[in-house]
């Protein structure tokens, strides 16, 4: 019989969809060009090395005895909102406005436009993550940002036609309604139990241990119990902190480890498939100190349709402990 | 500048990103088989006459002078929920669950393979929302179920495989998160202002008018000032209230022609376009009359990303007054 779970952080249910369950290998992405496959180089890529439009770049990471950058943080051409302007609110009536303003950057991850997170060193994704907190910390100081959303899109059925890696960051100029709501809910819960919503989650997840798919010292990688779809992974860090912001540096390559392998065994058990990932802090100026900052991938194996839109519910066509009994015992692609 | 906007209805806000806005003919569907042009009938499709499972028919529908049927609703052959079987609550620390049962239809809205509402004459249209409601008071009379969602997915980036013009109805034995906070704020507006928050729209809609798309004596179809994405609908009973399921016979008649000119208009201007449409009417067993049941189209001309999977938000990079003048300006197919 099909179950329904509730995630108890947003608490919204999701449909584990037993009678139509598909296998984890039914999720292989077949017939694609994988990254490592591409050219390394491509002359019409803006974030290719020779293409690189200097004047938008904020920041240049690189590792000892290697060219000229391996990390760079630029301004996003087509920005969703702009750089310079005041914040407005407008009401009129029912019409409730304010001026797009905030920061909108993207981060290249590598020189190679052949490279993606899941084929890079660890130490290369240390310096992507380095960049997120660079430009966050950047973003945080401007009194207009009150949210950063750090995200990477991965593929076209995630949301990029730029093969290139590259991340993107937006600075909001108010926190999310959805963000505010996380936010009630883990005091509600606090409220209830005195604990963390994330650290009891994370404790159950480790302790019944059928959707862990790998941990660190300070990080485990599991299915979550009602995972909204197939092979949506959680990145949590063990220390309870609302903010990817403070993470120190020897946090932040525990990080890169445990994430260039989780993508690395999306990579190599699904060929590549298309995600998201996105880094779910606390918003910059509330204080909010039962959040519990995470990292989430969500593969696109599956469409999203007119019941998910109706209801905000979800149907998850796999079952979470199949899913992360599969990465589990897939080994990482090399790099 | 790019502009944010806030739903009043949901409390959430969208980019509206002029600064990579397109233009609406940017998001017309190039190079595609319209439905129309598909064959009449398909050997393999299950809802072409002749390949029907009987034992499955819970409804047939059919106009004076046609054949067996013109519309039938059938039980989903993999549903999502089972429809024999208790309604189990089960608490076990973090995890909550609940035992998956419940009501799962399909509605086959014409016997041709190559029909769609947007190229059937408004008489049949109506048959399909008649085929609605019957059902849906099935669903009501099953007092597991506590809310219907009610769905079509038209095309691959919609979320459906099969070609064949249908609908989905889902009877859940639980009101999803996000139809009762919709519920709340609903409330909230009532108890701030005395009056229901989609009548206050629709007015305000109908009286600035530029994204009014077309409107009938029971019906303003536009683009809501905050849409969340490009040519996203709302069609919008001017009558007040809750449940899709008190629609009459004459009111029902008009929402068919409205209907039907929405999508006739979507399938001329943009080709075709894979879509989803959802009608959100009020949970079945608790009160809440400060909803307003409506319908809204949503087609898929864009993907959601990172960003509004890390925000809860959306960035549309189409003005809806853009949207709206275009399909203002078209014709509907022809049937």
């Amino acid at each position: 019989m099909p179950e329904l779970r509730q995630s108890l952080a947003t608490k919204e249910w999701v449909i584990i969809a037993t009678e139509r369950a598909k296998r984890p290998h039914d999720f292989v992405c077949e017939g694609r060009t994988l990254a490592g496959e591409r050219p390394a180089r491509h002359s019409d890529c803006p974030f290719c090395p020779g293409n690189e439009e200097e004047e938008a770049a904020r920041e240049r990471l690189r590792l000892p005895d290697h060219g000229p950058w391996q990390v760079r943080a630029l301004l996003n051409r087509y920005p969703a909102l702009a750089l310079e302007g005041e914040r407005v609110r407008q009401f009129n009536g029912v019409q409730r406005r304010l001026s797009g303003v905030g920061r909108h950057e993207v981060i290249v991850e590598a020189p190679e436009h052949n490279s993606c997170l899941a084929l890079m060193a660890p130490a290369r994704v240390e310096l992507a993550l380095q960049a997120f907190q660079l430009r966050g910390r950047a973003f945080a100081a401007d009194d207009r940002v009150e949210h950063v959303i750090y995200f990477e899109n991965h593929g076209a059925e995630a949301g990029t036609s730029i093969e290139h890696p590259h991340a993107q960051m937006l600075g909001l100029p108010l926190v999310p309604f959805d963000v505010r709501g996380r936010g009630d809910e883990a005091q509600r819960y606090f409220d209830d139990t005195g604990n963390c919503v994330h650290c009891d989650m994370w404790q159950a997840e480790l302790a019944e241990g059928v959707r862990i798919i790998t941990a660190n010292d300070d990080f485990i990688a599991f299915i979550p119990y009602a995972a909204f779809s197939p092979f949506h992974t959680w990145i949590m860090p063990r220390r309870h902190h609302p903010s990817f912001l403070e993470v120190g540096p020897a946090e932040l390559a525990k990080l890169a480890q445990i994430l260039r392998d989780v993508l690395g065994r999306l990579y190599a058990g699904l060929r590549d498939p298309d995600y998201n990932f996105i880094i779910r802090s606390a918003p910059l100026r509330s204080e909010r100190p039962f959040l519990h900052w995470y990292l989430s991938v969500i593969p696109r194996v599956t469409e999203s349709a007119g019941f998910e839109m109706g209801s905000g519910m979800f149907i998850n066509t796999a079952l979470p402990e199949d899913s992360a009994a599969f990465l589990r015992e897939t080994e990482p692609v090399e790099g």
